[in-house]
């Protein structure tokens, strides 16, 4: 039917295909959140000269490039003390390693020694960051169209993006102004039954979230605990920017975890060093085979693991596992500075806009926001939308950026908030921005009470 | 209705919850070609002193640990020849860097040096090895349940699980003795569309392949190009032994595509540095957005890449780099000694069997096996079912380990087949091995002869 005699031909398919249509691709690729992100990317990219509270960037001013080689050599001098021989340690960092990790082992010892969590090594999954963590527990537990992922909302674009990559159903849980309720998640649940679907865990970022900023008190968590156990749910507790926040820790969920109902995702992106993407699930969850057979949740997310990246790189690992041994295998031996600093900026960004915008003058504007004693974000609730084309006016008219907070509602919301991020502003920086923000909401605020339209 | 004042209360959750049933996890953690890659773990281990053909793991012994402090002193080295300031710098390290990758100009420059692959950086997405590249491609083709990804088989069991893990559809077009045919290909996309699927693309390994070892002969690389543009599919053409094959190189499927037909899939993990874990896709179709907007499908993978790892380690880009750059922008600079131990380990291994397997013992027995001039994997027929069973009588009474090549056929077959891995024994191992795998095979034909069971 076809002449293919290629050999004599030669000139393999010459005429270019037609284009593909986005529309023949994966729903994930037209997510319109990616699509609102590269709005704000672009807007950043037209207005070099703004100020922007927009990225979530960690502050870079503690590395230094030399560090790498130190840790580098530090983890290779361990593995010398430990007494392997030198054709391990080389195979430690060149070869692909075991797909659960190599630094299961020190990662619980942090964990035991940061955090007073106790696990075995052998719960332990190390991810390429904790967004390859959120992909392996919500695979893992969503089987099909009727199971559902429950998120505070608003919440990370990172785990709505597996929900769209695995065509995961999400239900939200909207965060009240005076913080998550468990009556909310309990009505979420018993909706999603109601509706013939299983809810099979809710996912939260208990410490200074992304993107409201908000910490969940501790009652609340012990509350959220009792209530998965009733319920019969588990907990995916994301927890970024645990170590850099307040110097006040409260007890992670997991730390509460009497019954195994919660599923631990962390990272060392914000903590130690972002460009090693490491970051780890702790699953202690038990898991009959029904076949006579027990094992933990972490083994069959490892499963999963050899289908998406098969290993978390070997090198990375080594470096992440120089820097804790160097703390005397402890995360916050190196976060006391960073997590400093970021309280300094934090406070420094409130103490700006109370400045400029006192009491009183909130309340005539219909302005408010949150105070969080540390991490990278906060919220400011605005009397306008807070949309693209407000965006746009902040940066052209009042060379300052940030983020409208719609962007991390899944199910809509958030029209009138945005999200500031304090996390990497110098002190001028901050002292400015914040003043081209209140003339802009000031504006914004004239604007729409002049009857404008806010398109 | 419940009581949660659990500040109060204190004991959160005590109560332990019951196991997970695997069976209410998704059907990928029950692969049963993970189950029986388990098999395989599980008697290795009980094996200490048998002498393995199964892992296909690179050999290390060139590698040196202090190597990866110079070609990331190389790298840094660079970027301050280029004029970049030390903080610039100092985030190429650090921070997370652009999702499709910091190094993507200098693989594009590698794949013109080394494959003639003339293609934009802008059409290269760097991942965490070839695995994520796999679900990137697999994820963004298919959208529901009609599409149907068709992979050349047996096949490599990364691509099976990728399937696995997107619910994605599997066909398969089966090798012939004689190698793949094209007219098999598209008896199987017509046949798929006939069923009322739509065939996206075709998966194959075309070089040394895993786990036939197998290459596919020019004219046929040139009829199947020809073949995707009758038939409107895509190619996804992996290539992770190309540079450990044969001293003559086929050009790549992606050079002699003058159609964009072509999405190819590589990997640093065999030539460069298993360790550091980096892969990547050449996607340079063109997308249409359907409103008048163009771009490349790298574009689109990467939004997908944002969903599963964020960011390849740059770290391990920047040792991936600084080894490019120590070779002048090649890979092939660093691949000359690995390929040449692996074709004399393929060479030795072929002669042993030859030597203890002339033509007519060969006929009489009913053994036969190809003899590829490179890579890791040949493939060797026998006279009786070479499955689990077989594999723990040839550990426990004969000391030789070999895979089932029945592990790698996603829709049944081989059960006369076995893959030998001859990367990374010695010369010793491989003469004792083979003579091991040739008296268990004398073992197994016989007992077959006598009509006993091969349970």
């Amino acid at each position: 039917v076809h002449d293919r005699t290629g050999a004599a031909g030669g000139t393999a398919a010459e005429v270019c295909a037609a284009p593909l249509r986005r529309a023949d691709l994966h729903a994930s690729v037209s997510d319109p959140a990616l699509d609102t992100m590269n709005f704000l990317n672009e807007v950043t990219a037209r207005h070099p000269g703004a100020i922007s509270f927009a990225p979530g960037r960690p502050y870079d001013g503690f590395f230094d490039v030399e560090q790498v080689f130190g840790y580098l050599r530090g983890y290779l001098d361990h593995l010398k003390a430990l007494g392997h021989a030198p054709e391990v340690i080389r195979d430690h960092l060149f070869q692909y390693g075991p797909t659960a990790g190599r630094i299961r082992e020190l990662i619980a010892e942090t964990l035991r020694r940061d955090e007073g969590v106790d696990v075995p090594a052998e719960a332990v999954v190390v991810t390429v960051g904790a967004q390859e963590a959120m992909l392996l527990a919500v695979r893992a537990l969503i089987t099909g169209p009727s199971d559902v992922l429950l998120v505070s909302s608003p919440c990370y674009v990172g785990i709505t993006g597996v929900a769209r990559l695995l065509d995961v159903t999400l239900g939200t849980v909207e965060e009240a102004p005076a913080g998550l309720r468990c009556a909310d998640v309990e009505a979420a649940v018993l909706a999603e039954r109601g509706a013939g679907r299983r809810p099979r865990a809710f996912y939260l970022v208990p410490d200074h979230n992304n993107p409201l900023g908000t910490t969940v008190p501790e009652a609340t968590r012990r509350e959220l605990l009792d209530l998965a156990a009733d319920l019969d749910i588990l907990i995916l507790e994301d927890t970024p920017y645990r170590l850099v926040g307040s110097e006040r820790r409260l007890p992670t969920l997991k730390a509460l975890d009497r019954g195994r109902r919660v599923v631990h995702l962390g990272s060392f992106s914000k903590t130690l060093f972002p460009g090693a993407r490491v970051g780890y699930a702790v699953a202690d969850q038990e898991v009959d085979d029904g076949r006579g057979g027990r094992g933990l949740l972490a083994a069959e997310l490892t499963k999963i693991k050899s289908m998406v990246t098969v290993n978390t790189p070997p090198l990375s690992q080594a470096v992440v596992a120089g820097m804790l041994l160097a703390a005397g295998g402890q995360t916050t031996g190196h976060t006391q500075r960073s997590s400093a600093y970021y309280r300094r900026t934090m406070s420094a960004t409130l103490h700006e806009l109370e400045r400029h915008l006192p009491a009183e003058r909130q309340r005539e504007l219909g302005v408010r926001w949150n105070r969080p004693d540390g991490g990278f974000f906060l919220s400011l609730q605005v009397p306008f939308r807070a949309d693209d084309a407000a965006l746009a006016r902040s940066a052209e008219d009042f060379g300052v950026l940030w983020t409208p907070m719609s962007y991390f509602h899944p199910a809509g919301g958030g029209e009138n908030a945005i999200r500031l991020s304090t996390s990497y502003l110098s002190d001028a920086d901050i002292v400015e921005g914040i003043a081209r923000l209140v003339r802009f909401v000031e504006a914004e605020a004239a604007r729409t009470q002049k009857g404008q339209p806010t398109w």
